[in-house]
């Protein structure tokens, strides 16, 4: 792969370049009553309403359009059941070269035919990990498509972080910055872009039901296996390795919420807001709402990362 | 009261200073997913981000700060559920004068705390019609309160056809605007902007159940009784007298849209363009769906009117 190595301000930036033809400057969000509730200054990078619903389009297109001709011609492959899939599916499209993605069979059907309409090919295997890897080996050796990891990737975290890199530009004096820590491609290109262009604290939130990064990052060590039971379905995997380097390197604190505290934080942003997010993105107000004494009177930009939900299956 | 009698593209001109301290300017919203869709290009004025979550807001601050001292002194009054009993309540503490709102009993709670929750003072009587106008006169009689009504007046068909004039002035070569119709207040103020400003067609969409609109429309006499059963609470009403001689004037058509079709429209506002609309609201881009040679490589402008929503009854 091309991409870079190289994770600082200036590859986001150039991230940043690369995909800004195919992506939508989102906008920023606030809302007074959701102030007042907080006692500080929101504002919400509204990645909802990015394409495929969900900042993991910024990483996919940094990535598909940094191959060059040779290495993009046979296409892209992952494993994912959600967000990662649509967009790499959508990105590929936009580049006009295939993508293949492993889903688990009993995926959701909503994600699954997401995935399809972007034009991406699924492939389903079993809902192990080991099944996941091995169907992925055997699609990549049959196709010779590139795999494009989810997260543990330096092309994806850059990608990833041009979403604060936007929300800094249009609110250069934010104290704080949190988003959702998953597999950590967001909030280590979030506190990549923050720390290279000031002092911002960055912050990541994670279900407590889902609590490795947190450990991870309290421990020093990394946390590979856990048995993740909260409703944040984009938040179950764990930190990747590059991923860890740079949040304990960068990152100010993770903050752990409870799965009541999300349905609560979801519930406001859908009454009060009127925005359609996903549970995984409520994790960041529920940290702020729960933490009142480090966030008082400050500004603080929050992410809110996806808007695909199933309206079948709400925690409401 | 001092609001003119007359309903021009002028008066509402003014009521958009007057109300413009008090009111967002809402953005428009896209969605290439929806024009591929509807086969038009879409623009969606975004009311349900208006303050207190509705387009109700305009109507009822432009009356009460089109009040002179001695007529506000003593607040104002009206009978509504919904979000006009909201508006009013919000749009009084603005002012400092108190709201008087006449509520059914076995109204929604979450819409007898927004009430509340905007310094609103609740008075709850029995569902009827009967009941709910006799509440109302007591209430003036005891308060000498100023009864606003929610639609069949002046001062508020001007403030609402602000939404419109504000689109319009965001996309001026808008071929086609198209609102919900209930009580005629949206409709009627719409129609007058668009009309005063140029040749833009202006359709009302009602639900086929509860289709006095359309049926007074058609005939040409006001229909005044009629038994709604539609899930578009905000569309139960009938039309007013006032706004019927307007949308008999200046309204090319009246579409109908069935349940189904309603829910299936609300469902595509709230999976594609992720925004958290009422079922009335859904009406529009249903008729647009419903009408598909109408409204073909048009630019339709679509009023989402309102958003507020119990989580807890969703058609879905």
């Amino acid at each position: 792969m091309t991409v870079s190595l190289t994770i600082d301000i200036e590859t986001i930036r150039l991230a940043h370049e690369r995909i800004r033809p195919y992506v939508h400057l989102t906008p920023v969000l606030t809302s007074n009553l959701l102030n007042e509730l907080a006692g500080a200054q929101l504002f919400f990078k509204a990645e909802h309403l990015q394409r495929v619903g969900a900042f993991k389009m910024r990483g996919a297109v940094n990535v598909v359009f940094s191959l060059d001709p040779t290495e993009a011609e046979n296409g892209v492959a992952t494993h994912s059941s959600g967000n990662h899939g649509a967009a790499l599916s959508c990105a590929a499209g936009l580049r006009g070269i295939p993508a293949f993605i492993v889903v688990p069979a009993n995926a959701n059907q909503v994600k699954k035919d997401a995935i399809r309409s972007y034009g991406g090919k699924i492939i389903e295997c079993e809902s192990t990990l080991a099944a996941r890897q091995k169907t992925l080996n055997e699609v990549v050796a049959e196709t010779h498509a590139l795999f494009v990891p989810p997260y543990d990737d330096a092309g994806i975290i850059c990608g990833q972080g041009t979403a604060a890199l936007e929300l800094l530009d249009a609110v250069p004096d934010l104290d704080s910055l949190i988003t959702p820590v998953g597999g950590g491609g967001l909030l280590a290109g979030s506190a990549t872009a923050a720390k290279g262009l000031g002092e911002t604290g960055v912050y990541g939130a994670e279900p407590e039901q889902a609590d490795d990064a947190y450990r991870s990052f309290k421990s020093g060590v990394r946390v590979t296996e856990h048995t993740p039971e909260t409703m944040a379905d984009g938040l179950q995997t764990t930190l990747g390795a590059l991923n860890f380097e740079i949040v304990r390197e960068k990152v100010d604190d993770i903050l752990l919420v409870s799965e009541t505290e999300i349905v609560s934080a979801m519930r406001l942003i859908w009454t009060r807001m009127k925005q359609v997010v996903e549970p995984s993105s409520a994790v960041t107000l529920a940290a702020v709402l729960r933490n009142p004494d480090t966030f008082r009177n400050k500004k603080v930009g929050l992410i809110l990362t996806g808007g695909n939900v199933d309206l079948d299956h709400l925690p409401f």
